[in-house]
């Protein structure tokens, strides 16, 4: 009996980069999924399965140091803010504290601008608000 | 008996941020500040005050955490190679393993793009190679 | 009879990058046009004259396969919105098919990370509305 | 009597940036720092501190051609638009007509392309209106 | 009999990415993913997998559509120029000929300046040369 | 009698545009044009006109003052190294110390980062050995 190519069902690779996403971002990581529904859900398909469910889902570093690596880097690229707070919610999500965030954005300022670090402070006030209202 | 401005001898930022310079990247960083003496003197002061004087000698957060941070940020950002190099030897100096350090920059395929996280890749893999032969 | 200088008057090339935009961008051109009126009217006849009057007006290379440039260029670098909706118009208006335009937005994944292909796909998700709802 | 260590008091490179940045940024400024009170009040400090009491208080450059240089500089990076507006209205304040502004900002066309002048020119649009108003 | 999870042996993805790369970029394709052997295997995997198994394998958009939007995004960005080759050779592979190669990096001085439109231009003089001698 | 088209001679903008050129940047400008001539030479008559016909040559900012705004917003890009250099010659060429470009580069560790502001000053480096060595 053949079996069927991984990509007609849902691939272990998707399960995984969905559970992953969850852990992280919790609703808000669905929320971008359904969002794509109409206009591209293949592209919510790859976003779930490679870099959660590749990426992410690796044992090499712990989801804390990943999560300020993309705190940091959607900081210093300063162009996609609903991500970079996702990734906030997201490292407070794995452990990080709001001090550290406070201060890998901070240090931004050294990599990429004042201004890159200060629009990176804006966004994480926003997202503790938004913790703090029990969203 | 009227203490003497702070800028006028060698300040305490100064020499804590000399010290941590010297902790983070070794004699990479003073390599830097040498490079400086003839065009920006006062650039090489700036950037041993500010940057490891002022933000990386603050307690909260570790040094392994912002050395993953600054590698992530610089593979996405893309333009600052020799400033990469650095701190890839930076993290390794500070305690990250190189599979770290290699899986924090194929990370940024995600958030920047293929081309900037192979780019990374092959800082980090000279990078590898120079500690290998014992620079 | 000496003829005058050719700036004095609309040159062939305002003429002809103007019908090029026309065809390009419909009134969604002409907006931006306006929009120049009262702070910077030289820059609209600029924007005319060299991207449409020069550019966009050589044979070399089909408008379709031009948009399609454009709309991964600017869906890439992720800080220009307001101008990536108006080619994304620009592309359906001169052949490219929905379907053709989302396609091209998600390749850009590759090339500068989810977040930018996201934002991209959301900037078309609103330009198909608007499209719809008959703007 | 050993002097108390520059940290633990206001330094005197806070009071030199307090007022350089009144000077460029008025209450602009000021407002900045506020909305960092509870989220980094440290970041404030820093941001007083480096650029405003180190940077821009040396003499080898006068403010005008540092505020022409910043316009320049927020345009074509494009991913900071507050802090652009804010340097306009520096810009303004320190000596430039809004003809120079406009005119610095077109230039930008030339190095980081059309979108980049276009949404400097549209900051520069809002401020001068806020200046109209009386803000 | 319970099929294997498609991670445990070369998936069809990555199958059909490498015949998808060889189709595109011939040996150049190649040779950065062997570039990659020592120091990320996993990431020349995910190259194969996700860019080209993924993306360049859907049917929405013909190739040579696709290599004239990474060209174009590639030539914009402005820091990746060894992957900006190796697509310039691809664009040259799947149909584009040079003179619409030119012409797809000369427009992107309208949306990313003249320096980034000139760099690439003198990359595409590179690789026609290459493909000139021979290699 | 009705005149000629502009475009079919060498336009009043080309020789206005080869004029302001040389004045900036005297052999360096052509050297750029002359390296254009055999895969975009069309590219080198637009890159007169525009850049340096149209925009250099307007009365409103003084030459100095325009450079100063290049070498700002090129340092804070960081990814067109070769145009800093043409353009911190340029600066120099217009009336600008070193000390003055030195200090504008400087500034950029504000706004882009202490990399971006390390590597331009590296740049400026280069460029004051290639004017003492009589280039």
């Amino acid at each position: 009996m053949k079996p069927a190519p991984a990509e007609t069902t849902h691939s272990s690779r998707y399960d995984r980069g969905l559970a992953k996403l969850k852990e992280i971002d919790g609703q808000a990581g669905e929320r971008v999924i359904q969002s794509l529904a109409d206009i591209a859900p293949d592209f919510a398909k790859y976003l779930i399965e490679f870099p959660f469910g590749d990426i992410y889902s690796r044992p090499q570093l712990d989801l804390k140091s990943r999560e300020i690596g993309v705190v940091a880097a959607l900081t210093a690229l300063g162009n996609a803010t609903p991500q970079l707070k996702v990734h906030i919610h997201g490292a407070l999500n794995v452990g990080c504290t709001q001090e550290e965030v406070v201060e890998i954005i901070m240090q931004m300022a050294v990599y990429a601008g004042f201004p890159a670090a200060l629009n990176g402070l804006f966004a994480a006030k926003e997202v503790f608000k938004e913790r703090e209202a029990g969203h």
